[in-house]
């Protein structure tokens, strides 16, 4: 397929890069930014432009992978092509896109994505959503190219997904940096904690975290909990963390709590 | 080394494997619970037994792995022996043991074990501390026999190395539980953030998780968030978390949340 990027962030550097990879070929890559723009294009030899007017109407799709507040501008102008647009956020409806075209559609890659860090794309869920089912079913197949994890995903479905992404990487990411900054104060390395991360993770993988919890709190084991919580005294927001999740935990344990 | 494993459950089971692989000799296994004492036993040809009188006293090692409010009493019977005696726990100083006997050391392996999934010891953090310097020497050269991450750490420092583990694993355990149950109340698979779940951990072992944070908070996107905890309106407890935990990152994000 014929593919014009809208963007040059995480998203679009790792997505392009598959998508090019599968053997499609990348038409143009648009940013605000002409040196973004430039670098992006240049590793996906497509052409690179900082005006979206310029945008070649000789193009299969365009994928928006913007901020989400620039979607709805951005979809304004490419709309009268009359070429499929997708957008690739977790957050924003397909109807952001339909006010604009009837040909819009969703391509979601369920990641976390840093330019530094190299993504093995065959991995990586791929929620997809067509305006309509012929639009469905390109996106799919597109999808396919590139993941081996497909699924088509409605715009209500997705905002579930992007919520439950926060709880399943942004928040545990933070829960790192606490965890580093308590190492830091007390001049110990944050190597000491990185085995114990990956392995918190891999567990998961195979089983349901309910069935590999561990620590204090799953024990209800109250000394070391008012230990811990002793040695949080000058951090009050740690503290405050603790005691929150900690309680969550202590029910999770007694199977009172359950989400509806 | 001769060894002895006072304890059954997932430590004991673990590093009484990598002992047995790294070619230590298991003398006895002993547990309150006569089966699990076989078990393991068995596993590591070692005797079984279930009366802590019976224990053997040609060793070198007593290894307490129980749960931690055992630890007190099983020493105060081991210590006539006047052979070395170490726990494996993070929360319990080194005193408790020295109360009872001057050849008292601590053996903690930082890391989260499940008895159904194998763990390379070699990475594993061993955290060896011992009553005086004879004893850390010769314990430490025993922890490098099983692992190549070894370090001389005290009971003071053991204590937020273990607090800091509740948050860099136990707690982002929970929040994977709480993406899955948000998950399941929608008919969506957990399948969709394992990949998703694995990255984030994965990228921390090469980053600080300040410089991989992602998401709304990190960005102070109002508008998603507000989208996320109006999803939330019928869990007020993942509301609560979701609140709290993001006015973090957004602290974070201004660079004014430092731990002293």
């Amino acid at each position: 397929m014929r593919i014009t990027l809208i963007g040059s962030g995480n998203v679009a550097t790792h997505l392009g890069a598959a998508l090019k990879n599968a053997g499609h070929y990348i038409v143009q890559v648009y940013s605000r930014n002409p040196q973004n723009a430039a670098l992006l294009a240049y590793h996906l030899k497509a052409e690179a432009i900082s005006d979206i007017s310029e945008v070649n109407p000789d193009t299969d799709l365009f994928i928006i992978s913007t901020a989400d507040d620039a979607i709805d501008g951005i979809a304004a102008q490419l709309a009268y092509h009359q070429i499929p647009i997708v957008h690739t956020s977790g957050a924003t409806p397909i109807q952001v896109l339909l006010k604009h075209t009837e040909h819009a559609g969703v391509f979601y890659p369920l990641q976390t994505f840093s330019k530094t860090k190299e993504v093995d794309f065959h991995t990586v869920p791929l929620c997809v959503e067509g305006a309509y089912e012929h639009l469905t079913a390109m996106l799919k197949e597109l999808a396919q190219t590139i993941s081996n994890n497909v699924d088509v995903v409605s715009s209500d479905k997705r905002k579930i997904l992007h919520l439950s992404a926060v709880f399943a990487c942004n928040f545990p990411n933070y829960l790192y940096y606490t965890a580093q900054q308590l190492l830091a104060a007390h001049h110990l390395d944050f190597n000491l904690l990185r085995p114990l991360i990956i392995e918190t993770a891999e567990k998961v993988q195979v089983q349901f975290p309910a069935n590999v919890q561990t620590g204090p709190a799953i024990r209800n084991d109250k000394k070391t909990m008012e230990a811990h919580i002793g040695l949080l005294n000058n951090e009050p927001v740690l503290k405050e963390i603790y005691e929150l999740l900690s309680q969550c935990i202590i029910k999770m344990g007694e199977g009172q709590h359950r989400v509806e």
